[in-house]
């Protein structure tokens, strides 16, 4: 048996408080993915809980509009009425919502529309595929900050794919996750993973805001994922893997694939990106979002779909293991995780999402 | 965007505080309905949750009983037993009590029945169709308060269906949905609503414990619900909705509608009454009986049916409205809903109903 | 109606608060059964949630180990990985760890494992067909207080037959339950009561640590789940049942069957014990492992899947009554149950527990 003496448990408690995890309060003042630009069908209602918010997005004539789903007069969920000349109107007495979440119509009062009767509403930025909003200070949204990154954008050079997957689970863990790829070998034995991955060379570059794991696995034979698509079955290749925080938002995984062995379906290089969008919708919960992009084949739709399936079937292993943690976390508190070297990278990450959230003033959800 | 300044939300924070809602502790001196009379059969137990307190009803030789439905012994809930001789035997030990909640007999005693033993009882009316209980102070229960109307009862005059539906929602808030009908012409646009219903002159009065609004819509085209029984289909016709609160287990819904185009099933004026029963099961739930009579084709038991379906059907949209917003409410305690006009007798009647929590002690739950 | 007066609710809370129950902190310092010896299969992981505590049991290479299931580094459960020459392997990140809970290799780390990782081990004792755990103390886990009984253990003697059901009870009232069998004239009516049971001689044995019920029903006629192993369908029999409360762990049901009618199916005394085995899973749920064995027949199977069978559908309505009660308690906490004379052993045994659970000093769970 093995007790911590009471050093060793401070030690590990420190450490444990110093790092964001689903205690600390959700960062708002960043630019979040709401929903991917499909979603949004013209005339229709979207409803979804956005840190910890109810919102309802809908296209309104000039854009795409957010307001919180929930009607002013008796709380029934805007999302459950209509779109109307580019209004929202409330399914239970009729109250009528402009896209600046105004009152501009109650049916029992005629002409008279009371003034004063409003809902929140939330600065909104579609760049297609992705439709970004701001569940913070109204006054700091501003678009420049929005995290993108060209090959996320709908591109000539890049093909893209697109998934959605609900997480019980906080994002700080989901973030962390994406930046310690040693848990291929493990949880992704059967899909991603291969057995040479967890013993890799790897490089950390943790900045102030900057937190970057390189990791290059040389030579290896690449799991079929890779190998079908790129045509690098049973030769040797060179994996190489950034994993990149972008922003409480947003998580980038880089991938670079380099055929050492001389066949191969085109050309020596071939790389795959994949846009991480994490968007909490509590404290316990998330909307994860992805975008894999490549720039090889680009006509094959059939290796889209197949790369596509391919990594939401490992997804589905990490939401597994999330999940599961998340449970053990729930139901004893009382326990202070031990980080190792590899760590560096998600431990550097977590204090700095500690710190943004603290930074914030907690000031509720208005009206 | 809209975000209140801090009068406007004190003001609604002041405006919603004064109303009974979800929070504010039941009403307990009252003569709620427990069941339909058809529920409780001979030599059965019928469990209820009323109040926060489990109830078990039972037929004993001269009445309806209503005990506390867990064992005085080790707490097995009464309606797990059986009846015998007019008494409950509770299915554990074999523990047995009396209609006044009085223990006869304890098994393992043989003759010598330990005294001090019971469970408590509680006041029960019948007025067929309906059992009425009282689960507040004993001393209080004077029959003569039961709420009930002449139309309520079984008679000639009046042909009756009845129904039943379970509602997660608070009561108060079902009371305010049945005093405001606006809600016709968007919550129930496909069944008793018509476009016009919600913009009809209506008429409001408010005093000490009356809260009645009428309104009329005329000349209006009936829904089907009404224009089918009545043969009014694509004619012109009145129709006068009265709106009754009349104790916090009742309240009244009384419609006339009167032929204005010459055609018709029989004479020029037809009437339907709901008596919209309303049990609170807790702070979060309800029962909601309802009792729908008419004074027109008593014979026709097809109408009946196809009535008490139309209003079924209805009612399921007011249950999904409240269930939705009961959810929203208690994911955002933190809000001030506004109210309009229309809204007077609602406020007022909720007013009202905190006074009269207010007024009353809070004693917890005799043993 | 009957309510209580002012002291008789003050006795009725004084009786309540002395007895252990879902409120009590459970007993660790007790050698409790984790598993069958046969749910432990070479090379498997067994998850188990004990005590509030979710623990893992494998094979390990010289006999059982049970260590918390949660790994050191990032609280996935090591119940997700799995076993590697007698090491625990994380499904994660590949963390490794021995029987002892000491983690012995990281693979980022390649030989460098760091010092100080490990996970709780617990003591465990193999007694098969039982595998015994030790939540509490460690220094106090002495297998001597291991509270078996020979016929428990595998023998020629005795041939036995083993079942599990989950309860969401607390064990306190499982424990309780076994000690007054007077409710298998109610609650077991049609499986092993039979209606003089209830009402039959008892004799109550309470001493520090002693609490014992006696009871005789004879002349009997048994019913089926014994008349036909033994061959007494129709006869007079004695039925003499001794229930034993051993530990917190552990309650005995013996039963001696004898034949007073001439006819049967070997000889005129016929005895089944059966080990009521009760380890909490939680203050509100727990593990029911039951042993039962008999001494006549031996190699007649059928009798034995028959015995099992019988004894699962009489537990069945105890776990009813059990979960009933449970839900009850939780809903109505402000309760106080009475007792009798025939719960004398009960109270005095739920005194004791009570006693216990106070000695303990409550230190949480350590990592």
């Amino acid at each position: 048996m093995m007790i911590s003496d009471e050093r060793a448990k401070k030690l590990a408690q420190a450490h444990a408080n110093a790092m964001a995890d689903e205690s600390t309060p959700l960062i708002r003042n960043c630019w979040y993915v709401a929903a991917f630009s499909s979603d949004l069908k013209p005339g229709e209602l979207l409803s979804r809980r956005l840190l910890d918010v109810n919102v309802v997005l809908y296209r309104s004539g000039d854009g795409v509009a957010a307001l919180r789903d929930r009607c002013a007069h008796r709380s029934f969920p805007l999302s459950g009425g209509y779109v109307e000349d580019g209004n929202v109107v409330c399914g239970y007495h009729g109250f009528r919502y402009d896209a600046s979440g105004r009152c501009v119509h109650v049916p029992t009062q005629g002409e008279r529309c009371p003034a004063g009767i409003g809902v929140r509403s939330f600065p909104v930025q579609e760049r297609a595929p992705h439709v970004w909003i701001w569940m913070g200070e109204p006054a700091l949204a501003d678009p420049a900050l929005i995290p993108t990154a060209d090959w996320m954008q709908e591109s000539s050079q890049w093909v893209a794919g697109h998934g959605y997957m609900h997480v019980k689970a906080n994002y700080v863990h989901l973030h962390e996750n994406l930046l310690d790829l040693s848990h291929l070998t493990y949880l992704h034995a059967k899909t991603f993973g291969t057995p040479d991955y967890a013993s890799a060379p790897f490089d950390i570059e943790v900045g102030d805001e900057t937190f970057i794991v390189r990791r290059t696995v040389s030579p290896t034979r690449l799991p079929p994922i890779y190998a079908e698509p790129t045509g690098m079955v049973g030769v040797d290749a060179a994996r190489i893997v950034t994993s990149t925080f972008v922003s409480p938002a947003l998580s980038f995984t880089e991938l670079l694939l380099r055929n050492l062995g001389g066949t191969g379906l085109s050309g020596s290089e071939f790389h795959l990106k994949t846009a991480q969008i994490v968007t909490p919708e509590s404290a316990d919960t998330l909307h994860y979002h992805f975008t894999v992009v490549r720039d090889f084949a680009p006509e094959d739709q059939a290796m889209t779909r197949f790369i596509l399936d391919s990594i939401k079937s490992a997804f589905v292993e990490d939401v597994y293991a999330l999940e599961r943690i998340a449970e053990v976390r729930r139901d004893e508190p009382d326990f202070h995780e031990k980080s190792v070297a590899s760590d560096r990278a998600g431990v550097a990450m977590r204090k700095y999402m500690k710190t943004l959230a603290g930074r914030e003033t907690q000031v509720g959800v208005p009206a």
